[in-house]
C-alpha cells in the first residue's frame, strides 16, 4: 500500500482573514502524514496593487499580469502571504518551507501565448505561466525529511522570469506529480461547503461528481462560472492518478466533507 | 582539510540595479564549490513603502519596523527581491532556493527589546529580530545536495511573527554557523573597493584589518559611520571561526580584492 500525501489548496479569501487562516492552519497541521499546502492571495494582490495605483484587469477570472502587476504578485504571493503562512505554521510545530516554482526549480512553466480571438482582437495575459513540469522527486525528498512545502502561485520560465500561475492549477499539477509515488488526496478548500446544486442553498452539496456527471451538470447549467475550471482541474487530476479530489469548506479539510470528484 | 563554503552578502544598492545584479549573479555563479547568498533590499523597501504612503524611519542606520513596515519588508525582501534573484540564478544554472529564517526554521530570532535611553526616552525598533540560532545542519544538508540558499534578511520568532533582520548580521551569523563544519569565507560586497583609509579616495583600500587595527582606526576616526558595525560583524565572524572575511566591490567577489578582515 502506498503512503498517503494530502495536497491542500487554500484560496485567497481564507488566507486574508486572520481568524479563518488560523483555523485552517490548525486543521492543516492536524492532517496525519505527509502534506503540501498551496495558497492563493489574489484579493490581497488586488488591494496592494490598488494602493500602488496599479489597476487590476481580469479576463475570465484570470489576472492580466503586466510587468507592474508581476512585481505586485511576486511581492504579495511570494513574500507577504507565503512568509506569513510559513511563520504561523512554524509556530504550531509544522516545519514549513515556502516555495515558488523557481525555488530549486520545483515547477517550470512557459509564458502563455497571446490568444488570438479574431483578426483584430487578441488577449495577452502577460507574465502568466502554464505549468510544464513539477519536480516530484524533489518534493518527495522534502516530504521524506518531514519538511512541509508551502507553495505560492508563482512559477518560472527558466530564463529568469517569474510567472503568475493559477493556484488551483499549481495544486492539481503538484498532486499529479506526486501520484506516481504516493496515494494522493487533493483538497480544494474554499468558502462554500462543496459544489452546490443550487447556489442559493448553502446545504445543497453534491456529494460526488464523475466526468459524466460533470458533462451533464455543465450541459444543464447546474455547474457554471468559476466552478467549471476548478472541477476541470479536479477531474484532470483524478484521471492522471490522483486518488481523490475533495472540494470543501476551508474549515472542513479533514477529508470527510464536501464534494468528492472521482 | 575541510571543504570550502563561501557566504556572499550583497547589498540593496546592487540588487536594485539590473546591470550590476546580473554581473554579481554571474560572478557568484562562478565561485567554485559550495556557497550561500544573503541579500539586502532596503532601498527598494523604502521606495515601495513610500508608494504605499508609509514613511521610513531610521535610527543609526536601522529601520524602525512597525506592523505596516513589516508587511512592506516581508513583501520586498521575501518576495520581490528574493524571488527575482532566485529566478535569475536558476536561469544561469544555479539551483537556488530562496529562504527566510522562518523557512524550515533555519534562523530563529527574538524581537529586539525596547532600548531605554533615559527616564523619558526609549527606542522601539519594532519587529526587528536579533539572531538566536542558525540551523547549520539544515544548511549543510542543502549544500550537500548542490542547492544554493538565497537568504532574505527576515527571521522569525517561533511564535508566528516574521522579524526584520540586518542582512550583514544574517550573513555573519550564517557564516559562523557553518564554520564548525566548513572552511568558510564571508564576502561583504558593496559599492566600494573595500574599507577606505580616505573616503575621498576610492583607491585608498586598506588591505587588511585585525581587531587591534580596528580599535586604532576607530579611535583616530579613520573608520566611522556604517563601516563600524560592518567591520564589527566581520571581526566577530573571524573570532568565531570563520576563516576570512573580505569587504569588497560587488564586481570583485572572487576573493582576490578588497579588505581582508582577519
Amino acid at each position: 500500500m502506498r503512503e498517503k500525501v494530502t495536497v491542500v489548496k487554500v484560496g485567497g479569501a481564507i488566507v486574508e482573514n486572520e481568524a479563518q487562516l488560523s483555523q485552517l492552519l490548525k486543521d492543516f497541521s492536524a492532517i496525519p502524514g505527509k502534506k503540501i499546502l498551496v495558497h492563493g492571495g489574489g484579493r490581497r494582490a488586488t488591494q496592494v496593487a490598488s494602493s500602488l495605483g496599479i489597476e487590476s484587469k481580469m479576463i475570465n477570472g484570470r489576472r492580466i499580469t503586466d510587468s507592474d502587476m508581476l512585481q505586485v504578485v511576486t511581492m504579495v504571493y511570494g513574500g507577504l502571504v507565503n512568509k506569513n503562512v510559513v511563520a504561523r505554521l512554524q509556530a504550531i510545530g509544522v516545519n514549513a518551507l515556502g516555495l515558488t516554482g523557481a525555488d530549486m526549480n520545483v515547477i517550470r512553466a512557459h509564458r502563455r501565448p497571446v490568444v488570438k480571438l479574431s483578426e483584430e482582437q487578441s488577449i495577452d495575459y502577460g507574465f502568466v505561466g502554464d505549468v510544464d513540469e513539477v519536480n516530484g522527486a524533489l518534493l518527495t525528498m522534502l516530504l521524506e525529511k518531514d519538511i512541509i512545502p508551502v507553495m505560492a502561485p508563482l512559477t518560472h520560465d527558466g530564463q529568469g522570469n517569474i510567472l503568475n500561475t493559477n493556484a488551483d492549477t499549481m495544486a492539481s499539477e503538484t498532486a499529479k506529480a506526486m501520484a506516481s509515488i504516493y496515494d494522493v488526496t487533493l483538497i480544494y478548500s474554499f468558502e462554500k461547503k462543496g459544489v452546490l446544486s443550487n447556489p442559493d442553498d448553502e446545504d445543497s452539496v453534491i456529494p460526488s461528481i464523475t466526468r459524466s456527471d460533470f458533462e451533464r451538470y455543465k450541459a444543464d447549467g447546474t455547474i457554471s462560472g468559476g466552478m467549471l475550471p476548478k472541477i476541470g482541474n479536479a477531474l484532470a487530476a483524478v484521471e492522471a492518478g490522483v486518488s481523490q479530489v475533495i472540494i470543501t469548506l476551508a474549515t472542513a479539510i479533514d477529508g470527510h466533507h464536501g464534494t468528492i470528484i472521482k
